[in-house]
């Protein structure tokens, strides 16, 4: 381990190694050259979901194009808890939001569903998984989040795995709060799912859908109405305080 | 109590009681008259941080000018965590969702602070307050957090009360986790406050002066790097499930 401290992480595809060289993606030259002004030779934290970091070199080709060359590895890959999180996509933008504190936050894979009233009626999964990289760039992730494509909520619900404990927001009265929920769940569960209504709330059928599945419990957030992007990440921030990874430090470099 | 469930939610000024007239703000008068296009006689519900949240109906005065009369009560006024959001502002908009969010989750007053890497120069406290006004109507909270004018974080540590604990997010290792913090701190703390750094950390001179303070203790939210306003909103959200009133439940009216 070198005391280069690279300013600059990217999330690159390709097997890591010593010496092996990585070509850019088209965005990824245009940042670093046209942004940034990065020079030939300039150091570079890589990661690829699966090496652990890697400290690198720019390598420039031409006005537009660049590769990296790999020198040796920084830190070992390490696990995220996993969390799903399913949220119904919200307008204005604010999706793209979400996605980012999601990623934050350590959500595993990020599931956009369709609702009786959600509003958004298309997502643009590029735009969700650009956004899911960059946010894994700027918070030391390792890996990045899954994006699946959007699906009907009961589709979502019919093929969900038996064993992933689904924590759905229920500001009717019928949750527990986490303190009460983290109490009662057994201490072994390793895969857990967060799910959050449109701003519009789910409807009585959907309720009762989820009510039916044993998988699925209702957890409240309190005596405060939370808009829904609130709350998906308040629900995100109680399964990675209570179950997740935080007794972990972050790996800082000197 | 009556079936009658308003759709909008305001908060006003002055003492509340049957019959009571009272006068609706500029921008209030506005929002009703020209974009929600209320009709006079229309119902809504009213709160003003010390008397619960009554009905009352509007009562069109002019194009511009309206007044609300109020008829009964609808909730009892109820407490909310005692808990300071201090937080350095942040520049392109983003202080707006802080506030609006810190707000949702229960901040009893928000506090902007200057740090030595602070980025924002000003900020516009009409425009903080208009914000946490907006979040405390929408999330059915009974009352305004207080929100302070812009100060130094040196003096608002010189003035902070001894018996208030402050959790400060701190990435560099010493923090606890909160499932650690929370079992240590003692049962009976009523006042605390979350502090938040700027993007670019407090300073190795800010870290001293908080760990000479008793009454500041460093928190860990994991091993990932977060942002800073998702770093403010997992605290808040830590503190307020743990240690604050999430094992209440939302006050619906039918």
């Amino acid at each position: 381990m070198t005391a280069i401290n690279p300013k600059i992480r990217l999330f690159v595809e390709g097997a890591f190694h010593a010496g092996a060289v990585i070509p850019l993606a088209e965005d990824q030259a245009h940042y670093l050259l046209s942004v940034m002004r990065s020079a030939d030779g300039t150091p570079l934290a890589l990661f690829n979901g699966q090496d652990g970091e890697w400290l690198g070199t720019l390598s420039v080709i031409s006005k537009k194009k660049a590769e990296v060359r790999l020198v040796e590895p920084r830190k070992p890959q390490v696990g995220t808890p996993d969390v799903w999180y399913v949220f119904a996509p919200l307008k204005h933008g604010r999706i793209d939001f979400i996605v980012q504190k999601a990623t934050e936050l350590g959500a595993s894979a990020l599931l956009p569903v369709m609702t009786a009233r959600t509003i958004a009626s298309r997502v643009n999964a590029d735009r969700l998984l650009a956004n899911a990289i960059e946010a894994a760039e700027q918070s030391e992730r390792l890996e990045v989040p899954v994006v699946r494509d959007v699906e009907p909520l009961t589709k979502v619900l019919a093929a969900w795995p038996e064993d992933r404990v689904l924590l759905y927001g229920d500001e009717s009265g019928n949750g527990l709060s986490p303190l009460e929920l983290f109490a009662q769940l057994p201490a072994d569960i390793a895969k857990w799912g967060v799910l959050v209504g449109p701003e519009g709330g789910f409807t009585p059928d959907e309720f009762a859908l989820l009510t039916n599945k044993k998988f699925a419990r209702p957890i409240s957030l309190g005596p405060r109405v939370l808009r829904a992007d609130t709350a998906g990440l308040a629900a995100l921030t109680a399964v990675m305080a209570w179950r997740g990874d935080w007794d972990k430090k972050p790996r800082f470099e000197g």
